[in-house]
């Protein structure tokens, strides 16, 4: 049985649904405060995830709340918003009406998706058991579990090639998140684990970071790939550019170099292995039944919209769609980064907010698609890119400037800083960082769960 | 095969096992800092967890990397201790030798087992299920997840009964967790989510305390229960005292009140609830294969060995002994608290380091076993007792003097300050706990688990 939920609010306000609560879903949620509509916001998650610091999470160097937010408290103001912790199941876009896991449904008005992306294996799903990726709360401390558990069981191993695989630490693809993983676990090993062993070395593990194209880092321009490249040599990274990733297993990674005659294949042991290579976009947008793009992102148009439906919007990481250059002419793909998806949640709210004016019914417009170089099309102003490698480094380029090192890492702690989420959580991500700063030291190495239950485990011997 | 794992260190320095670093095994191998002997502590989890505060982790209050701190950086100091996290699954106390669940075993001179309590259900494990209790970090983390859970379903269910259920929350004894779990939780509900929710009133939740014997905190004299009565209610806490838990299942509790012919059995329907009533030793006691008591601890002598094993020591939770009072002739059972752990702790450690001189094996040795009142056997020294009830409330004990209300809260919050782990930990706390204060707000309100997936989902629809 559906049970329609009311809003409580009278009829004659539009019902605005948005699916997702990352930076696209709350940019679009903020930016219709006030507004005469009555707006539902469901996440699956209780949170607001600031992303860009997950690899943090995962690394131990901050706990889980200082990079998210209980999406109801940062919305509590805002008295046009009703929060709903649940899933989406189904997309009725003909009756304009949303499947809700708990067996209810709800209808709409007006619908954003944003509901972002997932990992993508290139179709071989069965790595993921062995190569986690980094998306959730839950893969961070995932991660954080592997990572910790690895140094512990080279301690307590007495086999010198287990020992080796345990301190082998592997990260597929040099994107940001790559590169920002493998610097950290290299400093992990050689600075915050120092005396801690009695029986390893912390600082002889081994960290590749293993990557298909020719260098790291490809949304930045080739300079500063080469110098995040020599950073992360320094901070005793193994950097491997070129190289395909053919086999992932519970023991390590095969990979394949070269190509033709001159491909070879070769075999790292390794019990850590840290998949950041594929994204793909979230399977909310199958629901929509319109074509998807090869990543699985939904085909827009100018105005962000689905075709033949102007009431329904698809932003942030679901969104295939392209805009113009600083230019004005030429047409580029809009990136997966979190500014895109906040500029597209202000954008879909401005549609929104336009089409009240004179009030109509929005489903009644019958509105051609717009092409993405039409004026008034979605454009997305592109600030830079900014990487950050380990301590004291990290490459930014502004477009109109290029740097790299202390500065550039300096730089790097200020913008993230600054677009962290409420007063307090800055203020404690700043005291983290500034403690770890001076003693080199993660203050979240926890581990919830207990030791892994032993494959092997002899029967308890007892006098 | 089971190999034996090498020190490193020559044979002649006596080996000491530690197993469990909670209080007492922390406390003992401190206390053997500097001395000549090859320790090896062992413990499951990678953190010693200071589970005074854990109920604050569980209400979302404080992050669980603020009371918890990896043990092997806690000792990285110490050089003559090896840190394993692994699990214990056999003690050969003839042959000296622990057996581990990763096969391997490990040989000892000196043993001593710290591996504390877990929870109880009177023989009734089927309630584990429906009413978790609090002592690891996973449980407060599953704790967490189900309180603010249950907002969440009230606030999305259309069922005004199943709303109730949710907003129905019962905390099963009204020991110093059971009364701190309460208030907390009756003050997220008139505060914390205040403004927060739009069609509920998290204002209007239930929150039972419930307790078989006739008053609460009954460690505390009888007008000090009184006060932290009259504070829970206050905080808009129902307790019940006198009522005796006979069921619990998935939907709620079943209560008995009264005895004989006015025995009265009442159903509260309540979505979460929360065990905080009993406590059992760790499993680990029935290894040793000597006499254990009624909760499962094992029965020590006055130098806190097991008979005939003047080389094993019992401490902590694990352990039932009896201490001479402060007037030095009657004797009282040693109470479960963090305070005896470390006091016991401390007297292992000194017992071995005076069988040290003169340099004697240990297992040569013929002790009688030592009674609780003879001279030199362990005596537990009672620095008093305390409780707190939520914001500014709480009850002190110190024998010379009982106190209540704002003082003692300021107290109570001064000594766990005091006695938290690590200079950092204790700065973040402080700034959390300010925070709380000034705010009303729990910055930990995250839960990294999505959505339940729904028991009863309808097939997604599709256009």
């Amino acid at each position: 049985m559906n049970t329609f939920i009311s809003t409580g609010q009278p009829a004659a306000r539009p019902r605005v649904l948005i699916i997702g609560c990352g930076f696209g879903g709350l940019a679009a949620t903020r930016a219709l405060a006030g507004a005469p509509v009555d707006i539902t916001v469901i996440d699956r998650s209780n949170h607001h995830l600031f992303q860009p610091l997950l690899y943090q999470v995962a690394t131990a160097g901050l706990s889980a709340p200082s990079i998210a937010a209980p999406i109801r408290h940062m919305l509590r103001g805002q008295r046009n918003v009703t929060v709903l912790m649940v899933e989406v199941c189904g997309i009725d876009r003909q009756q304009g009406r949303v499947q809700l896991s708990d067996g209810q449904s709800l209808g709409y008005d007006y619908l954003i998706v944003a509901a972002g992306a997932t990992h993508s294996y290139f179709g071989r799903d069965e790595w993921a058991a062995h190569a986690p990726g980094l998306k959730t709360l839950q893969d961070a401390f995932a991660l954080r579990a592997r990572v910790l558990k690895a140094f512990e069981q080279a301690e307590s191993s007495p086999d010198p090639a287990q020992q080796r695989a345990c301190l082998s630490f592997v990260v597929i693809g040099a994107g940001p998140t790559g590169v920002e993983m493998a610097g950290t676990l290299a400093e992990i090993a050689r600075h915050t684990l120092k005396n801690e062993f009695r029986r390893i070395d912390p600082a002889s593990a081994r960290v590749l970071l293993l990557e298909g194209s020719p260098r790291v880092l490809q949304a930045l321009p080739p300079e500063l790939s080469a110098k995040a490249e020599a950073q992360l040599r320094a901070l005793g990274v193994e950097v491997r550019t070129g190289c395909r990733v053919v086999g992932i297993d519970a023991g390590g990674v095969e990979v394949q170099t070269g190509e033709g005659a001159v491909a070879a294949t070769e075999r790292i042991a390794a019990r850590t292995v840290v998949w950041a290579a594929g994204v793909a976009a979230s399977p909310l947008g199958r629901m929509l039944d319109v074509p998807l793009d090869r990543a699985g992102r939904v085909v827009v148009d100018g105005r962000l919209n689905i075709p033949g439906h102007p009431e329904v919007f698809v932003i942030g990481d679901l969104a295939a769609t392209q805009s113009r250059q600083s230019d004005g002419r030429t047409l580029k793909p809009v990136p997966g980064v979190s500014p895109a998806a906040k500029q597209m949640g202000a954008y879909a709210a401005a549609q929104i907010l336009q089409s009240l004016h004179p009030l109509q019914a929005p489903q009644a417009q019958v509105l051609p698609p717009l092409p993405a170089d039409a004026p008034g099309a979605f454009r997305y102003r592109d600030y830079g890119a900014l990487a950050t490698i380990g301590r004291k480094a990290a490459v930014a380029d502004l477009g109109f400037l290029q740097f790299s090192g202390y500065f550039a890492w300096l730089f790097w702690l200020f913008v993230h800083i600054y677009f962290l989420i409420g007063f307090r959580n800055r203020l404690v991500v700043l005291m983290d960082w500034a403690w770890a700063y001076w003693s080199f030291q993660r203050y979240a190495r926890v581990v919830a769960e207990p030791v892994d239950p032993a494959p092997s485990a002899s029967p308890s011997i007892k006098p």
